[in-house]
């Protein structure tokens, strides 16, 4: 029985495939038996391989949101006499620093803040280590879910690379939708979740770290049971065993999304993206909708549009009006700003996107609300 | 199409029914949609009726294994001030101590340990809060799996409520196996998850608390962002969301799981694990095998057997030899004793339990494994 598709328009959850959907429904096993560790295996290793660091980089899987994976590779990475620079400039560079001030003493923290429509600046960034020789750890979000944008990965990783600083990647909404390979780029740590663009359930997320850095130091003292990052893999190196129960449906999910990951290939995924952003920002901009950063590089993954300035016009409305035909929007989140924000991530494509232009141009129409059609392109 | 059923004799994830499985499969949902928000307050309220709190006590659910709620309890209630005594009698309690570990200052803790064959003595500790004023928290395990003892868990309220030291108490795999009633039982915290006696998926677990102490403290600072108690219920009571993407899915199967729950009732719950119990006790005597600690009161959800001594038995052997036939045991987790394990919890029956007895007859006859049965009744 196929299961009634909606479109997502949302970071994740996403869309997925019905093979992934049914891939949850597998017969009971004990997570303790080989036949879960293999799988397990497998499910590391291919995490390693999406971003190229099969050579020198394992994944360590939780179960838990991104969230949980985040605080585990934040919390148990930075050591005591270490220092941290988070760099932010949205809600989730903001949630990595509420991290570090639960864990961290307030001297171990340094924050470069800019706007949400600002990118870091990478000279900037030198600059603040050069002049603070004890910051040990940086922390950057990759893809700016608030907003949409997307971080200088690339600069700040050369950056950390050549100043010896080790480098902590939130790609949570990035993994798998837009390439990144270890080789070129030189992360340290990298975490993500199942459920964005790896196209999984919800209900694991994991870091990929240097191997290199798997052994913790001498004086290695946990900040957590659960989200403890080094005891977690060595727990698993030792029996192919997640030290706590894992959520095995969900694995078994994120198995087969895998399987669709690699069948339609790195560039293959992202290339299906970067189509439907591009329809989606056109029809939006027919639409009378404006993006709200559209001067910076764009993940393609998501974009935050401003509401526009109608009488008629409100959110609520136009978001329960398309839910009832299948497709859910996604508030805002940046504080300053009226503005809602549309992902074209997971198992959805052109057709799709043009359904919802079409649906949601069919209830501006129905609801006598007029906007002047937009017509600035998007920077790449 | 039905799947494959395998009989799990493990403490859980346990067995699970077709209709549970399939819950899994639904179309996709933003989890900070108002429906979803409806399916986590239904569940939350239920999670409570099971055990009769619904007057009292509110649940908490969390993203992870039954370890994450536990820390999570443990490392928000007891305050910079406060100090917890632990009850020990297995691997189970001295999780809950690694826990305390990690959180606490050493003069924060007590620890009452008794060896794995003997309950706690509640007059003792009565003793010890009698002479520890200090004392703000006790945590307890209910049913150690460890063995398939079943700790004093009222008469240890009881005392609790009568020198008003709060109770915790890891409920993992006792609730909704075996009825409790916090209208008898004064419980401030319960915590479980969703993968055993209430017969959901692995993903996702709780702490069910009382109302009146689910406000932090004035200078309550969190331990950690993920495993926030008060953070997550606030969050919660604000917006129906869980503050961190929840496993949607899991939390279906867990709505699915507590209808058959309350379709099967508290008592026919019970009912169907003792009889199944019964019968396994009873069939495992008669081929030679002896349980390991038959004096204590036991849980009748999961007993652990003293491995026989013959020349032609080896556990793993005879555990590949029934995995081959469906039937998946359990290892043993007393350090100093050759035991394994066996549960009768989930979505099996007497009729699984007579043919997994008959299987394993069927392997140590053709293995020429010849043991004198046993007649030693068990406590109950």
């Amino acid at each position: 029985m196929t299961i009634r598709r909606n479109i997502l328009l949302t970071p994740g959850p996403a869309t997925t495939s019905e093979r992934v959907k049914q891939a949850q429904v597998v017969p009971d096993i004990c997570p303790r038996e080989v036949e879960f560790g293999l799988l397990l295996d497998s499910i590391r290793r291919r995490l390693v391989q999406v971003i190229h660091g099969e050579d020198t980089h394992a994944a360590v899987l939780f179960g838990g949101s991104g969230t949980a994976a985040v605080e585990a590779c934040i919390s148990s990475v930075v050591p005591y006499g270490g220092k941290i620079l988070v760099l932010i400039n949205g809600a989730y560079g903001k949630r990595i620093l509420d991290i570090c001030r639960i864990h961290l003493r307030p001297e171990q923290i340094a924050v470069y803040e800019t706007a949400y429509d600002r990118l870091p600046d990478p000279a900037e960034v030198e600059h603040i280590l050069f002049e603070d020789t004890s910051i040990t750890h940086l922390a950057l979000v990759h893809h700016e879910t608030t907003t949409g944008i997307l971080n200088p990965l690339d600069e700040i990783a050369s950056i950390c690379w050549r100043n010896e600083v080790k480098l902590i990647v939130d790609a949570m909404s990035s993994f798998a939708g837009i390439p990144i390979d270890l080789r070129q780029t030189p992360c340290d740590f990298m975490i993500a979740s199942s459920n964005k663009c790896i196209q999984g359930m919800a209900g694991a997320a994991f870091v990929i770290c240097r191997k290199s850095l798997l052994s913790p130091p001498e004086d290695y003292r946990p900040r957590s049971l659960y989200l403890d990052l080094y005891g977690q893999h060595a727990g698993f190196e030792s029996n192919l065993q997640m030290r706590f129960t894992p959520p095995v449906q969900v694995l078994y999910a994120l198995d087969a999304a895998l399987d669709e990951f690699f069948e339609e290939t790195r560039l293959g995924r992202y290339w299906r993206y970067c189509r439907s952003w591009e329809v989606l920002l056109e029809g939006m901009a027919e639409l009378g909708f404006a993006a709200a950063v559209p001067d910076l590089p764009q993940s393609k993954l998501l974009t935050t549009f401003l509401e526009p300035d109608h009488p008629r016009y409100r959110f609520e409305a136009m978001h329960d009006a398309l839910l009832a035909e299948g497709y859910t929007l996604y508030p805002g989140k940046v504080g300053e700003l009226a503005s809602f924000r549309l992902a074209n991530i997971g198992q959805i494509d052109t057709h799709d996107i043009r359904a919802f232009l079409n649906a949601l141009e069919r209830y501006l129409a129905a609801n006598d609300i007029v906007l002047p059609p937009r017509f600035k392109t998007l920077n790449d």
